[in-house]
Formats: C-alpha cells, sequence, structure tokens
C-alpha cells in the first residue's frame, strides 16, 4: 500500500471514530445511555450501521472510547504544561493548576460520568496521572521547594484528592485558593 | 402505657433492628447483594419473616439503614473527639486526625460501599461532616492558627478531600504523615 494511500485511510478511520464518538456522547447526554441505539448512532454520525459494528460492538464500548480519548488528552496536556514550565516549583505549580482546571471543568453528576469511572480502564490513567505528579514532586523536592519528610508518591496522593475539591467549587478564584492551600501542604518545613 | 413497658418495648426494637442491620450487612458481605433475600436475613437474625418485614421493606434499605447509623456513629465520634480537646488547634488537628482514621479503615471496593455510597441519603451526613469540619477551622481561623485568606468552608473542602487519600494508604503512620501535610496548607502564609 503506498504510503499516501494508507495516510488516507488512517485519516479517514480517525474521522469516523471521531465523529462516532462525539455523536455518542451528545447522544447519550440528550437522551439517557439506555435509549440511545447503534442504528441511531450510526443515522446521527452520517455511517452505516454495519460500518460502525466494524469500530465497536456497543454503545458502552463507544462511551468508554469517547472518555479514554479525554483522559489521554488530558494526560497529554499535563505533560505540555510540565514541559513549558522551566523550573521543578514551576513544573509543580503549572501541573497542579492545569489538573484543578481540568477536575473543575469536568461534568459531575451525570448519566455519563457515572458510567464511564465505573471502568476498569480508569486505573491505567490513574496510574499514569499518579506518576506524572508524583516525578513533578520529587523534582521539587530534590531542589528543596517541597518538604522531604514525606515520600513524593504519598504528596501526589495528597495533591490528586485534595485538589478533587476544585470539582465543587463555585469559582475560577475558588480553585486558585484551593491549589494555593494544597500546594502550602507541600512546602518544607521551617 | 407505663414508662417501663414503653422503655422495654424500645429497647425490644432497638435489638431487633441493630441485629438486622448486622445480620443483612455480614450476609452481603459473603454472599452479594443480589443474592441474600429477605427469608435468609430474618432466618439468620432469628426473627420472624413478618416481624422483618414491620421493620424494613427490602434488603436494600436495610443496608441503607445499617450505613446510616455507621455515619452517624463517625459523626458522634468526631463530635466528642472536638470536645475533648481544649483549643482550637487542638480541636482542629483531633477532628482530622480522627476523620482520616475513619477513612483509613473504611472498607472500599466492596459491593456494599459501592451500594452505600450511591444512596442519596449520604448527602445530608455529608453537610454534617463540612458542617462539623467548617466550624472547627472557622474557629481555628479566628485565634490566627488557620490562614483566614480563603473562606473556612473550602478550607474544609480541602480537608475532606485531601484526607480521602487516607484510603488508600497503607499504614497508620502514611495516615499520619498525611494529616501533617493537611494541616501545613491550613496555617497563616508568613
Amino acid at each position: 500500500m503506498p504510503k499516501l494511500w494508507s495516510e488516507t485511510v488512517e485519516a479517514h478511520r480517525q474521522a469516523v471514530r471521531d465523529a462516532t464518538l462525539e455523536t455518542t456522547a451528545a447522544l447519550v447526554a440528550e437522551y439517557g445511555l439506555s435509549s440511545v441505539t447503534m442504528s441511531q448512532i450510526a443515522k446521527e454520525a452520517g455511517i452505516g450501521r454495519a460500518t460502525l459494528y466494524k469500530y465497536f460492538p456497543d454503545v458502552e464500548s463507544i462511551l468508554i472510547a469517547w472518555h479514554e480519548r479525554h483522559v489521554t488528552d488530558h494526560l497529554g496536556h499535563l505533560a505540555e504544561v510540565r514541559d513549558r514550565a522551566d523550573t521543578p516549583a514551576a513544573q509543580l505549580e503549572a501541573v497542579l493548576r492545569a489538573y484543578a482546571h481540568i477536575t473543575h471543568k469536568r461534568p459531575r453528576d451525570s448519566e455519563i460520568a457515572a458510567f464511564v469511572h465505573r471502568g476498569e480502564h480508569l486505573a491505567t490513567a490513574q496510574q499514569q496521572l499518579r506518576g506524572l505528579v508524583g516525578d513533578v514532586v520529587a523534582g521539587a523536592a530534590r531542589v528543596g521547594v517541597v518538604r522531604d519528610d514525606v515520600p513524593p508518591a504519598e504528596l501526589a496522593d495528597y495533591c490528586l484528592h485534595a485538589l478533587a475539591a476544585a470539582g465543587g467549587l463555585p469559582s475560577e478564584a475558588a480553585v486558585q485558593r484551593l491549589v494555593d492551600v494544597t500546594l502550602a501542604g507541600l512546602r518544607p518545613r521551617s
């Protein structure tokens, strides 16, 4: 297969996949998980029903793929934010602010959220997130801007749990205060 | 009805209720929610099936009552711990340590936990918990041992979320470190 053709096929597959994910999430948000069918998704996404089944066996698997894409995007975003900052202290602050922002914006209490957060696929993403934050915390501890009397992995768990409070906060200003308080917990004891 | 008799009736009711709650929780933990029946509960608790139905309509409602009792016990314990400490700083530390300990010991990932945590009955308990911790934080802020640049209610949410990390920690020592870190986040900025 010539390279150009295989790239075109790949781009087409990606486009079908993307359209399917977005259509399904929108339909489930509007009508509820139990009333959305594969036929409805195919029709709304503008693809054949047989084609849809080549990609996904059922509505649930589409929702999980949709959520996995979101999670991957978020992890990628946090890695980018980390790489743009130039000191360990700045990396830590930037990653925690970005994570708190994601948590604040994340839709909650929806049927989709309840469904996807039950999934086992989350364990890997959770592990990657803890790894990313743990590394940034460890980097900041090595240069003395984070306390070294608590293991970095425990501090990362503390951060991720504390920042989960952002989900219930009413304003971006409150989210920034939460990050300030969380960061204060990480400082070396004077 | 003479007082003694009514007290005896009340004590009897409470005993039936307690036996039912404990029996149900034990049976569901052993056999799973879907395979435990009201007949089985009546038999194991040593009461008649008709009597059991006078107290509860189904297995789910028994589990919710069981969980509510636990939550009430925990709130009572936190209030006791608070009242035993004699300064606002000591109250704050004692309540946070007690809450982290409860969170650490709480069984997780069980079918019972997943079921009872879906319940709407938790909203009130959650509100009471936030109120109790918020008041203790506010008391400590008034005497200057907690930062006053963030509203006490936000600091209480931060504490409760941060201390939820205790659930995944491997040791009581790690739980104490988590409380230390969480408390450090609350200190006034120097």
